[in-house]
């Protein structure tokens, strides 16, 4: 028996008895070396002698209950290393690209392979090509995400189940459950009743997969409202400002309608302003377009701005048109009492979405979106093919979540929430939501003591906007680019009325002020060096 | 210490020194009732002694290592133990509407709550609510799902890592692995070559949710490339035959395009035909709209029909028409040397679209789009806000999957494919979609031989369509009802031309020639109850 190990730059080798194993590129030489040397042992020993019978691997073992629970135990281990392993190592992945296609075979295996050989691979090939948004107490670029374990078991139940949830006879319980869990999300973020399932009236939750599709869902209802004024969507139009996210955008690429951008300025801000929509509202009519609908943010992504509700509404409503609220981040912070005037009009919108997967522990993807009233939800999407007619629906008495949606699957996501809330309890979640704001706050305090930095906007929830003091736009993407390359904090940068600015969203589910303050020091340190 | 249990109907009451606890209702008093009384026990006393410092759930608990693979090793467990337990009982949920509202609070707890809480609930109220799709090897309905162990894990994996996906460099291993692991299966099932991102040309496979979303992706793509020559969408059609899924038309109205459904026929087993849909064509030219794609279906919903490829591109390519091909169940097929002419054709088919949750082993949802060009995709979805832009991306060195769909955000779904792929290898992989053909034959077999059942349509792929023998539309719904009052096997009804007709759908993972054997019996009993 014989064991090399060889390092050439970024890459280690592992050699036993005359196999090479590709063990890593980048970060996995200093967190999955040990872990790494064990399933490539395991995994070679295990193609050569067998274990447990698991040496061609393939149906049998494949299909073994017994099979699950072992690796399934190993792979909950090997998540828990893998986040407390990489908490703290370069959090950028450093491949170039096609790394990955290079390292592995063109064709699948014709035999099933050992779980040995799979979780190598999972150290060796894939963990190097990994920036480390969920794990990294040093990810502070887009919106932190917070893929809690309690959720993470939902998400593994939902696969296990599979279940169907596309109409209620399917399966009752997911489509109950997805009715009362977002029951509960919507009370704990103090919104309208009007909005809840058990409310009376016409509206109600529904779990759509992202922000994206849900703005997509409810413009498209927008626009079949109006198809009897106006039949060619090329003449609607929906309004956004220049600080919704290119989800908005995006819909209406999709759907053929005209997107409207009013443009935003520093001193709001960079919050929608209503007297600007309307402007551009009546310069539309004007030129014989059809308003439908605008999508008003409460939490921008370049910022976190928050476009004032009432009086948008006042300009909307006077014209008939659909109001959503794209909180897909911000949406959490309702949850807060130093939140609640800025989400002031919420009774009034017609919908209103909050992405689970940001700020509310839960993995990609888990959207809830909840509308005033589904009518022109259902006008727009439902269709009811003979295979799927059912005396239950027929009857009305229950609710259809495919109506509700795009397409036609749907699966227990549902699960994942309210995992999250039962495990965590509403004091839980708060702590959580509200912790995000108090590293924000600190983290600001370090960038108001620097003379040599300044706050671009005022803080907002969890993010911090600021620029390198006196310097022009290249220094700020010097800068930027000096503390990316360190790998020991991840920042991004947006654009705010046309400069570069640069983002720091706090608030991972283990971040402390010591990491925020890590973050300050990397960025602090970097800039005397480009001085 | 007090300890009673009471039945009622389908309802069964345990109460625990006072406490009352619903176990069940219907199914779960015949499975799960040893389970449901322990973690019912379990919870109580956790709940009044403290169990590990559970007692209050809550933030600590809830984020720890410790508590993950814990209680995660008892899910695993919970999993492997309803897969074994539902396997033969009554396979369709049959609570009332309302049910599990009426079980749960209406508010989430405000501290966080024990996990032996959480799972005596999944015993005692998620269990009696869910139809067991993956579990029951009495389940013939719509197409058996497949979630297999390994595919499991890889969705808990995707959730554990939680990484984004929607552009290279937001994590390369995600974009990397889906190309790779979408070109195997792309050789798997025989594709063309261009179909592969590792493919000189254009071309390239992507995973989209659903089928239904991949055929709303590639008919935008249609539309958007012949919007100069017609620049309305209520002028541009898009042809299915009334055998196509419903996605197509959904995909339609969610575009604002025209559907055109063109009649099939008995007489060619539910087939498209070209020179129907040639005319259809010829009409709408005629009226002055314009012709932008056809959705052609290897192994249609209804009754597994193959529309033939070769002469319906002839027709489309002749008018510069986009072809996809609908191949969400069939697709799967193609990794079968017998099913090779089925398939004739696909060099020049624009699209392409097979559902990995359907027949490949894995959970909802991923479904493999491939397509041809991907040039049409991005022009028609691509979008660049300045938060994500970098100098990868710019480069054009990389894919980035976000132009390729609807939504911005993307999982990391090919962990789930490469899992499966690796563990049974395509070998295994093929074995499970032959097996499947191979009960379809078995059940025909025995309804051949039956004089009160008659086939409807040829045998198709793991569907077996048919009807008893003589008798009219209500006869057949009363054998259908009868069939699934009795939770011995799950089977649904579609309509061939204008005719009700039962379809046995095959090919569970771990069903048997023995669960198809009981299924006829089930049938042949109620059909001779109500003769």
């Amino acid at each position: 028996m014989s064991l090399s190990v060889s390092r050439s730059g970024q890459t280690t080798t592992l050699t036993f008895n005359n196999n090479v194993v590709l063990l890593s590129v980048g970060a996995c030489t200093l967190l999955g070396f040990r872990s790494a040397v064990r399933y490539a042992l395991q995994s070679i020993q295990g193609r050569k002698k067998g274990r447990k019978g698991e040496e061609s691997g393939g149906w049998e073992n494949a299909t073994k209950g017994d099979d699950f629970r072992e690796w399934g135990g190993e792979l909950l281990k090997w998540v828990t290393d893998y986040r407390d392993k990489c908490r703290d190592i370069h959090v950028i992945s450093r491949v170039e690209p096609n790394y990955l296609q290079r390292g592995l075979p063109s064709s699948a295996p014709t035999t099933g392979e050992p779980w040995t050989a799979i979780m190598s691979d999972l150290d060796s090939k894939i963990l190097p090509g990994l920036t480390h948004w969920e794990a990294s107490n040093r990810f502070f670029a887009y919106f932190k995400p917070h893929a809690s374990y309690p959720a993470v078991l939902g998400e593994m139940l939902c696969a296990g189940l599979n279940v169907m949830g596309f109409d209620w006879i399917a399966s009752p319980a997911c489509t109950e459950l997805e009715v009362v869990t977002l029951d509960w999300l919507g009370r704990f973020l103090n919104l309208p009743e009007k909005f809840l399932g058990s409310s009376e009236g016409p509206g109600g939750g529904v779990i759509q997969g992202s922000a994206g599709e849900s703005a997509t869902v409810v413009l498209l209802a927008a626009a079949v409202r109006k198809q009897k004024l106006q039949p060619e969507r090329t003449k609607m139009v929906v309004y956004v400002s220049d600080q919704t996210h290119a989800i908005a955008q995006k819909a209406t690429m999709i759907l053929g309608i005209r997107c409207h951008v009013v443009k935003t300025a520093l001193e709001n801000n960079f919050e929608m302003q209503a007297a600007d929509l309307e402007a551009a509202i009546e310069e539309d009519v004007a030129n014989g377009l059809c308003p439908i609908a605008a999508v008003a943010t409460t939490g921008t992504t370049s910022s976190c701005a928050f476009d004032p509700l009432v009086p948008i509404l006042a300009v909307c409503k006077a014209r008939e048109m659909w109001v959503h609220v794209d909180a897909a981040y911000g949406g959490a912070y309702a949850c807060l009492e130093a939140y609640k005037s800025k989400f002031e009009g919420l009774e009034e919108v017609d919908s209103f979405c909050v992405n689970c997967h940001k700020k509310l522990l839960c993995p990609f993807d888990i959207a809830a979106l909840y509308v005033a009233n589904r009518r022109p939800i259902l006008d727009a999407l439902s269709l009811q093919p003979e295979y799927l007619r059912n005396a239950h629906s027929e009857s009305g008495a229950v609710v259809d979540f495919e109506h509700w949606q795009m397409p036609l699957g749907r699966r227990f996501r549902s699960l994942k929430l309210w995992f999250v809330m039962r495990r965590f309890g509403t004091e839980g979640l708060r702590h959580h939501v509200q912790n995000g704001t108090v590293l924000a706050k600190y983290f600001a305090s370090l960038v108001e003591k620097d003379e040599d930095l300044e706050i671009s906007v005022p803080v907002s929830l969890s993010l911090v906007c600021f620029r390198w003091k006196g310097r022009g736009e290249a220094d700020q993407q010097r800068l930027l680019d000096a503390v990316k390359a360190t790998g020991e904090a991840f920042i991004i940068h947006t654009k705010l009325g046309g400069k570069i600015v640069i983002r720091v969203a706090c608030g991972g589910v283990e971040q402390t002020k010591d990491d925020v303050l890590g973050c300050y020091k990397v960025i602090s340190r970097e800039l005397k060096k480009l001085k």
